[in-house]
């Protein structure tokens, strides 16, 4: 049934609002043995962490996150371990009027139907700060991947924002984390920087795409039929605030495609199957190939802007609502993160079901 | 755990192959009283059944439900209800060579390298035969849904087949059921199947867009953070096989928006709040608003066609596949029932489980 | 959730009701691989079956079971097996009384009074027919863990059954099949059939105690805190028909016991650790020590008896309940295959556990 | 498949080691609006609290409780709640030869093969400090259950030591909380008291037997087969440290009983069905009649005693284990406020559930 937890073996479970005292993840089923400490699982939520130039939120929040169990002596011990993140950035304020208004976009509004009540803190559980939780819980997972499974790779990038469109004949894996915007094409840098500014002056923000490729992921992953790899990955993406759309390979575009174009042809290489494309994303009926997994996800604009929209407040009375304060112009910048996070938890998670069900490694042989 | 179970609090289990002797779907988990009997759900099997028209597979399948379990005259009691479908049309004939040989686009492979061995009739549990199963289990969720929710409907219709894309500006609810490719626009109707018999008689298939709609979702459905409602949403469509995208409410093209244009103004109506537009797609936070819930997805064409495509055998020698038989042009005009059917199954489980938490109907007042 | 669900990665779900045309399980997460078919499970519905000798009911049902899925040309494919038992032997009658009658110590009123209906034909879905799927499942179990543990034995005994009380000094493993009581000492079973015949002239019943082996359990099986193996075995034999308590190891009495005589000292013998005792019933922690596994419980006197018992109707009138027809005296003596069952799934699913979060065996060395 | 996680709607996860910063609750699923503060949970934090008097361990633990999320001005927001309890008295001390050395009734061992590593500091994860993260959630829930259910009543108490029984004549339900064994005989304390400070003289621990009632809880909880009320009432009280048997009403006495001894009545009162006795420990089928609901469970002497016991270290090398240190002489009593959570915990956790599947209240009516 849980409601705030993901995954089968590997899960987590995450818990805190913006402006409570801490937020934090509890994780369980990590195999024992995988070395870990906070420093670990720091480098992942310095990624994340807002304030770091101007694309970004200037809200400054450390992010330091303590690990309080489930790791001895610099290793996991297969019991839960949680990761706490203190809230130290809590600016001491008035939220009579928030809290007594709907901002459009926002979970405002649908919190306090379900609810009758909510935390109006910063967007409290809705808040886009949960998703440190889960970049310190995928840190996790990395590790443990990083044993099991060495030649597994995880990288995000920005594929569009607004207008701005990745020439993807220009990809470059080792510019991604050389800027801002995890544009795997330093070149276009400066212009998405202006885009973005110019974004920002308008008083507006911008949505954005976002890939996230695992390379070298064990062919086997994944299960019939409601624990399908990409099932669970589109639930994984879904799930991170403010998306609106999930895509595997082909993905939509999939919809205009013939058969015969899409087909991925199979031929016998050296060390087991190889395939002329990858239409697919690395997975066929639910279970990765051994190629890439590939997925793509679309990230609204912030609804946090300076451009007054009208709404209501609790009374229903009509008013207009302009969110000042630190927020991102583009928060899929910020995704990216996030993202990589969720894609080693799924892989992680399905490579503990595999192991639990059919044993290590694949099973069929090929040649 | 459940790799073939869907739901939290309505739950299901499908099981079966596309050749075996029956399959089916355990449901676990409906309220008691509900009024249930087979001939309400082979209404749904029907409309999902293959061999109907020229458009879809000329495989004859009686898709005949037979409810074994948890229904007392006429009423499910709140025990497991099994539905039970049995394979009458199962073509007898030699796999041999599809045993041994790996189709591309298909599971084949994956099966094989996952689990050792796979059955090789008619894609086993990889078929879309599958889907069967969900179509019961969802007329269950109707019915139910009749009753807790009697002004909800849901509603599927395709929006995209390869290059025919349908006019929005001439949507026609009742257009839907009229026609064989559930198409908004009865006036369309006649090109998409000149279009898609010319797909057929160049050996090829073709993929499909297809958009279901669920209207009259009470507020307040869905829960942070991995049970959101679109998170669910996402899961039920990217588990029905050759699903590659989906979308809620603007899609991916959210990436493309500016904020204020994105954003969905709230408006105190006669009857509470109403919206000037839904971007959102009904849903945000997770938790429906109680506008239209909107979800759209792409299914890829069907990797089963005559045009001979490369690949292996199970002994890495090379082959070429050409796949005769009895194969739709376009699943994606068959995935609108079963769309529908985890449409409803979703939003029956959220409402149960909202009234688990929270108890009944929406519990913050507007106004 | 899954309320009709047992086990976490060896899953099973139970459907069906005493009086309808089938019930069965269908099982999720089983291996693939491993060699089954329906004889190998009838193998054990025979030993559960009614009607076989005078101390059990006179109800005639065949319990033949048919494998719906999952299993290819002998082997498990790793997808859902579904096992369907049809009920043969409906005697066509008249449910006017009994179904507006609460019969003491049955499920009846609880059944309406959170229903609000209920299938009153032989107890619809609280009937104990419901443990024939068990069963099966557990053959599957047993199937899988021939494969996987294949030192492993599981065998149930009665140890006691109303005033009689086996002698534990006499104690024979052999003997335990070759008599209709399971009883571990063949001499007593002259006088245990004798005690039960007395019990039926009566007109009365009587409760029973088993005990359940489980001899060759790896070490290193169970999970803190919630997964326990002994805390699943204890849900595994409370959740059968009629059971009142459950014991590990030394049980109730430890709670006379002093920890000076209460602790199993470790010796190290040829293969590893070795214990002068076995009072923990060969779980510590609830992980498995790699000495038997050993659990007792309960089954209270059928309530089915024809001395007559006051109650009320669904009109709240009072009545006299006498139940006529074809009940066991002694229910518990059926509960020994049952409860042998339920040991072998919850043993392989913790097996499979232990494989996914950890990998193939033990892991920390001694020596 | 929630290794550290119990619950089904109303969900906890336990997390922290005896001895490392922090142990908590993460609690999922409770309903909102739920007056709750700190105070409110540590009253029930303070009656599990070692140190308090001579008949439990001298260890001093504050146990104070924060709450870390799912709380806004008192009210529970139906979001995450986190509860962390810190550890203060940590005595700094050489864990080497404790590392080294399997305690004989401890999880030490099984621990060891289990994961090949763990956190020799006070037992870590498997030390009985975990129960004081329960009896938090357990606050939680009673805080719930104080709004949904205001006549329920949950109360612990004990019913034997070693050798010492409790007269169930003399039985005084005021009396339980005014002593240190919650004993509900005052007159017999001072007998007990003796009896336990023999034992410790002797270097010696004592078993106990320990029972919870929950009076007032509505008719209608629990549900076929795999959670029922009395299953998943087992599971808990199993998964408490050192319990080795769980009964339901008659228990293990069920086994002797006749069926008319045995059969629970049924009268019409004024309110609704009575009835005649409660052998059936107020669950039927396992769903909840309205009669109180009875469990009682052992626990067995705690391990660590004065007196030696022989095991083996890491290496295989024979050792004597005498356990210094501030225990327990009778674990048995700090059980009370465990399984006093646990019950409240199981009983709000169905009362969701039959919200969620069935709607509030009983359904079906008598009379």
């Amino acid at each position: 049934m849980s409601l705030n937890t993901f995954g089968r073996m590997f899960r987590f479970t995450t818990w805190g609002e913006s402006h409570g005292p801490a937020l934090g993840a509890t994780v369980d089923g990590c195999p024992p043995g995988v070395d870990l400490d906070e420093a670990m699982l720091q480098l992942w939520l310095d990624k994340r962490r807002p304030g770091q130039n101007k694309n970004t939120t200037q809200r400054q929040e450390a992010d330091a996150v303590r690990i309080l169990s489930g790791v001895y002596e610099g290793q996991t011990t297969g019991t839960p371990i949680q990761l706490m993140i203190e809230n130290t950035d809590q600016r001491s304020r008035d939220y009579g009027d928030i809290a007594r208004t709907f901002r459009p976009g926002h979970a405002d509004i649908t919190y306090h139907l379900k609810y009758g009540l909510r935390d109006p803190r910063g967007g409290g559980r809705s808040s886009a700060r949960e998703t440190a939780a889960r970049v310190a819980a995928g840190g996790v997972a990395r590790a443990a991947l990083a044993q099991l499974a060495p030649a597994l790779e995880v990288k995000g990038y920005m594929v569009a924002m607004g207008e701005m469109k990745f020439d993807r004949t220009r990809f470059d894996w080792d510019a991604i984390d050389a800027n801002d915007f995890w544009l795997p094409d330093a070149a276009a840098v400066a212009d998405w920087e202006a885009y973005l500014q110019n974004v920002r002056k308008r008083h507006d923000s911008v949505g954005a795409m976002i890939e996230v490729v695992a390379r070298g992921v064990p062919a086997g992953l994944g299960a019939p039929i409601y624990a399908k790899l990409d099932t669970d990955l589109a639930a994984a993406m879904m799930s991170i605030n403010a998306v609106k759309g999930v895509e595997i390979g082909e993905g939509m575009a999939a919809a205009t495609l013939g058969g015969s174009a899409n087909a991925d042809e199979i031929f016998m290489g050296a060390d087991g199957p190889e395939y002329g494309s990858n239409h697919a994303g690395g997975i066929l009926g639910g279970i990765s190939t051994g190629q890439d997994v590939v997925v793509r996800f679309a990230v609204k604009p912030t609804s946090s802007i300076l451009t007054p929209r009208r709404s209501i407040t609790v009374d229903g009375a009509p008013t207009e609502v302009v969110t000042k304060g630190r927020h991102d112009p583009c928060v899929g910048i910020r995704a990216v993160p996030v993202a990589e996070a969720m894609m080693a938890c799924v892989i992680l998670d399905h490579l503990l079901l595999h192991r639990g069900q059919v044993g290590d490694g694949p099973r069929g042989r090929i040649g």
